[in-house]
């Protein structure tokens, strides 16, 4: 399946390659279990010891060059047609790979916004650079990361499956979280909880164990991309949680929100119903606004505003990105127009990329209410592949 | 524990930089789950998502700049003694850090000749000079691999105290093995049965599942790095494994051969014997060998020609490596004057440096015979860190 998948978004590549006018995609790495290029896991299947080079053309031919002692590694592993070995240095195989097919562009792993396509280390550039210094290719080179913000970014049926398949196993663990959260547990009882039913399953977490779950309660938490604390879950305060898993190389990442009633209540009071139902408004707004073509930033903007508008602080963080292999994935997402964001802000969405709608407000002195479901870009609009929040969950 | 021992990695560097006589050690990062710098284990103790920098005075002083929703939980790990939040931009929090403290050599993560000094993606790199192109202080960075090996290389008592342990557990489960296999399981039977005792101990196993434990049997498995097949395991055959564990976040790396007795036999056929001797000797000429000082090719080019004068084809790979946080650690290991091992192999050897001697030797028609054994370097010479196979293990 694995393997299927990857031979599968291989072939998807060299058509990229095709539809950008690109040459020739040279994937050059080392050690990658020690610095990983983040598209291993999506077009190579297995990790490289010494410098290796991994060549997609744009005619379809593939190309690996490894240390020799991993030539066998690579044949048994078989994604790529031709594996070359190579004992004392990368140089003259991956030279000789160059002057044969002689490519007129050549695509590296290096991004300036986008840390998807950002594998290439400033270490392993210039020792690139090295070898090339002295012929026309070196002028060649150009970033990868419309090729790899394509291949990421445009989903197969296969891809929507497994991904649909991960949002309904995620959600089906908020429900009996749900029915086991109770006031005086701590958030990291809650988390123990969480991460129990991923690993009995037989699942992975879709981030780092640290912080996935994350589970976040009452008015004290502002903050986000924490660790579970001892702080105890409290009537009348506002609980949420965000965490995904990963299924077949696939993540999901939603996030829910609970109120702990207070005794004698039935319902959550109305600031921190209102902070709800202000979020969910937010998240139509937005989800009405994208389709092909719109800019990432305007749908940032749709649902940032109204939620400015409505008396609440902005979040201090996108409204949505890509979710895919990672679970924050591709290039273009809901960014907003800030610099550390770059220009993926000004990127047009495209057909096929799927997405989380999260913004986040915070009611004064209840918690934090946050709602994160997933939308796939249709060609006139986009549709949920998670079932969205839409009603408070309320705990007694 | 983890935290205790970075914060002990966060003094330790603090000492190399004035050492080394460089004033600032800025480690620039982001999304560091999709492009992992490998420092982040060693001196930081959690993951970063929007640009950010830890910065290490030479004076001791620490400083973590990151996106301001990462403040609370970077003050909550509590690895840096100021932490500084930035909504839009890490351009201005880190320019002010730079004129405030004004260092006249700032080293940065990229190293042509070290996978674990090159965490700084080429993009990153461009961003960085982006942010500092106007100022004096592009002209002061330089590279931090001098500071990386010596922090990674110079071991603490703690850390020694850990990997003897995690060695220990390793000869444990090896010992383990040598009772249950018997010709005729599959490779992939006897990998299962190890990667059980790892996980049934709550150990993790030191690099990628796909090959860790790594099992090959007979004579058609020349290769290394790759994961088991179902080949059978057969009698007049050797067997050789590859495997490590990691503890408290450090690893091990130990190689053992067995040689699987036919029918009749209570021993080794001699050509078997006389390979497993020959490797042992190169072994034992090699750790001799060692001392501070002495050049890594030096130590890898003992070993390799008393192979090749045994009349055994030479090795495709380095003697050794350090071991660490990562299995290949380090900056210099045992390696030969190869192209793709850079300067390395002419780097001199340092007391506390802890390296794996592993080199191999193919017996033809019968399998490949290799030990590796982990040893420290001490102010005279070189000491075992584990208890090295001294004989070939025999299966009925």
């Amino acid at each position: 399946m694995k393997l299927q998948l990857i031979k599968e978004k291989i072939d998807q590549a060299a058509g990229i390659l095709k539809e950008k006018e690109i040459d020739l995609w040279l994937i050059f790495v080392r050690e990658t279990s020690v610095t990983p290029d983040p598209v291993m896991n999506v077009v190579v299947g297995t990790n490289a010891t010494w410098q290796s080079a991994f060549l997609i053309n744009k005619n379809g031919d593939t190309t690996a060059i490894v240390g020799s002692l991993e030539v066998p590694h690579m044949t048994l592993v078989g994604t790529y047609k031709n594996v070359v070995g190579y004992l004392k240095s990368v140089r003259e195989p991956l030279l000789d790979y160059l002057i044969k097919h002689n490519p007129g562009k050549i695509a590296i792993n290096y991004s300036v916004d986008s840390p998807q396509a950002d594998g290439l280390t400033h270490g392993l550039y210039l020792t690139l650079l090295d070898i090339v210094k002295e012929t026309e290719f070196k002028a060649r080179l150009v970033s990868s990361e419309e090729i790899i913000a394509a291949l990421r970014g445009r989903k197969s049926e296969t891809e929507i499956s497994i991904m649909k398949q991960a949002v309904k196993e995620t959600l089906k663990i908020y429900d009996e979280v749900t029915a086991f959260m109770k006031p005086g547990q701590t958030e990291k009882q809650v988390a123990a909880f969480i991460s129990g039913k991923i690993k009995e399953r037989g699942f992975e977490p879709a981030w780092d164990e640290e912080h996935c779950p994350a589970v976040y309660s009452g008015p004290e938490t502002a903050g986000a991309h924490s660790g579970p604390t001892d702080r105890i879950i409290e009537k009348g305060h506002i609980v949420n949680m965000d965490f995904g898993v990963k299924i077949n190389g696939y993540c999901s990442d939603l996030q829910r929100t609970w109120y702990i009633l207070r005794d004698g209540e039935t319902s959550a009071p109305s600031d921190v119903q209102k902070g709800f139902d202000v979020l969910k408004e937010a998240i139509r707004l937005a989800k009405e606004k994208v389709k092909p073509g719109i800019k990432g930033w305007e749908v940032d903007n749709e649902a940032r505003s109204y939620i400015v508008a409505n008396g609440y602080a902005e979040y201090q963080h996108a409204l949505g990105h890509q979710v895919g292999k990672a679970a924050h994935d591709g290039g273009v997402g809901f960014y907003p127009q800030w610099e550390r964001y770059g220009k993926t802000p000004f990127q047009p969405i495209e057909i096929g990329q799927i997405f989380t709608i999260e913004p986040r407000l915070y009611v004064e002195g209840k918690g934090v209410v946050t709602i994160e479901d997933e939308i796939i870009v249709t060609p006139d609009g986009a549709e949920y592949i998670s079932f969205p929040q839409t009603e408070l969950l309320l705990i007694k």
